[in-house]
């Protein structure tokens, strides 16, 4: 089900925001469709082109909002590496990369070009270490976009919206630190608004998925607690969702991530009650996908495949499934609803 | 400004649940007023009598919402103590005491008569491991009561109301984990409802006081960073909020706590834009109420003054702030208003 054209978009096509920095990897796309075109909203990660023995990364000036690079030496002892993607120097924590949304459009939802500048950019306080991993939910006709919000106070997701992708309106801040994985339902059940989120849970717990309800999308709450890691399985140390939630005859469909202790990062695949979505009605106990081919198993952080979205190809039975492979790129998998819902059908029980 | 009377409720003076536990601590108070009383919210920590060689600590048994008493051998390896209120075992975190939330009321702010019996008492999957520290916002008739809920997935804040004390009904789970230290304000400001919570922030940043709005209460966002530790200080190592903000010609007074990096905690004062409480207009240097009598130095968890609630007493110039003091009995302090409002004139310079 890996389209053969893949990957479909890698870092070399995309051109950094200035000329000193290079894009390690563009991933992670939220998905939607707008005026005829799939549209994906890209996480491109950037940083300063390397320097010998030195650690340089893009920050903003919370003064001007401008981007400035902070140096540090690779011989420092009060720098400390967690992995690729993450490191602390004097008990900070920082990004090794700084991300923005972007936009590629397609007709077919294979070939797609991609804009030569940000969609949207870091901007303010919240935003100090970059934005990450969006996802749009369309409800009537305004496209609203969450994405990751990464500053020294951690890790938020923030709101916005657009009916155009032309301008855009930042809406606030909708889960405050630590949290991530937020999928919003695209319309209102019971007349609520749901949404899946991934709250850090430190000692207590490995992150688990919840679901909280709202009545306007910008306040959130009823939080309660959807799901969590499986030990010893494929989705062991943490989960969170995936794909914007997809209305079916047999349930919300929900494509969610899990990463193994090993941080392998597969796809499972979840059915939600169509009328209490905090109602688990299916889950997957094996992956749905998981990394095999060589762009997914080797790159910026090797043995991911991780989603965003999803769209349903005008006319067809066709769900597109995009993903980031490896944190490096973006590729996508079509699934034939009719196997996908005989699939459902047949572990459902329904 | 300490009453002489200190420490006013002491563990041995609360009858415990059960005829096998014991009361290790009654602390951290939420207060209001009531039929012209002080009402007092206390925190109960309670745990099964010592046997030799054991560590025993109740737990809600998910299927019934019944106390259970769940038994580690204190040589088994996989057990890790972190403090003397947690520990860890198999990686999972727990708690060495349940806590429930029981009234006492008084006539004069002094003298308290505690209920025979818990007001709310843990229920259901959020509060596994025992409900605590409660802050109580009156707004009109209603008494918002919100507490920390603890359970195996962390560490939340549920929301309930009462009109007189006597029942009470549970309203949802408004701030997910990790959050606690919420404090409501007690009217709308610009027709939104606004509470301080502290978020755990992880490996970004220590513990920091954040803010939030509502139209309902029940729903939450529009979340923005308030104010950190400071480095070095009294309050280094977290801070968070501690009474309901009280409004005054300054602006909001909020007496908040710090821990330094050994973990003593003292309360600070800020004061918050009356208008725009997102704005901090003076934050104390040096702590306004510091351990150093004997019951503040020495307990469960010595070097602790932690505050939830203070109240005027009608007719008086006298503002009674209630407190938890070395995580063992509760304390009040008398502040002069009018000695206050002129330390506070002095040094916000309004």
């Amino acid at each position: 089900m890996r389209c053969i054209e893949n990957p479909l978009i890698t870092p070399e096509s995309i051109p950094p925001t200035r000329a000193d920095f290079e894009v390690v990897s563009v991933i992670n796309p939220a998905v939607t469709q707008y005026n005829g075109q799939v549209i994906l909203l890209m996480r491109v990660c950037e940083r300063p082109i390397s320097q010998s023995g030195k650690l340089r990364t893009p920050v903003l000036d919370l003064k001007n909002s401008e981007v400035k690079i902070k140096t540090f030496s690779l011989n420092d002892p009060q720098l400390q590496y967690s992995d690729v993607r993450v490191f602390k120097y004097n008990n900070r924590s920082y990004l090794t990369t700084m991300s923005h949304l972007r936009i590629a459009r397609s007709s077919n939802g294979i070939d797609f070009v991609t804009d030569e500048k940000p969609f949207i950019f870091p901007y303010g306080p919240d935003e100090e270490y970059g934005i990450e991993d969006a996802r749009i939910t369309k409800i009537n006709s305004i496209f609203y976009i969450y994405y990751v919000a990464v500053s020294r106070y951690g890790i938020s997701t923030v709101l916005a919206e657009t009916e155009d992708f032309e301008s855009f309106k930042r809406l606030g801040m909708i889960f405050a630190p630590q949290n991530k994985d937020v999928a919003v339902f695209p319309q209102r059940i019971n007349g609520k608004y749901y949404a899946l989120f991934r709250p850090d849970t430190g000692d207590f717990a490995n992150p688990c998925m919840w679901i909280g309800s709202s009545d306007d999308l910008l306040h959130w709450g009823n939080y309660t607690y959807l799901m969590g890691p499986r030990p010893n399985t494929w989705d062991s140390k943490r989960i969170g969702a995936g794909t914007v939630p997809l209305k079916t005859d047999h349930g919300w469909l929900e494509i969610y991530h899990g990463a193994s202790d090993k941080d392998v990062y597969s796809l499972g695949l979840i059915l939600l009650d169509l009328e209490d979505p905090s109602k688990v009605l299916f889950r997957s106990e094996k992956p749905f996908f998981s990394p095999v081919e060589s762009y997914e198993r080797l790159g910026f952080f090797s043995d991911v495949v991780f989603t965003n979205g999803m769209t349903v190809l005008p006319g067809t039975d066709t769900l597109m499934l995009y993903y980031g492979a490896a944190d490096t790129c973006i590729c996508a998998a079509r699934l034939d609803m009719q196997e996908l819902f005989g699939y459902l059908r047949i572990h459902s029980n329904r």
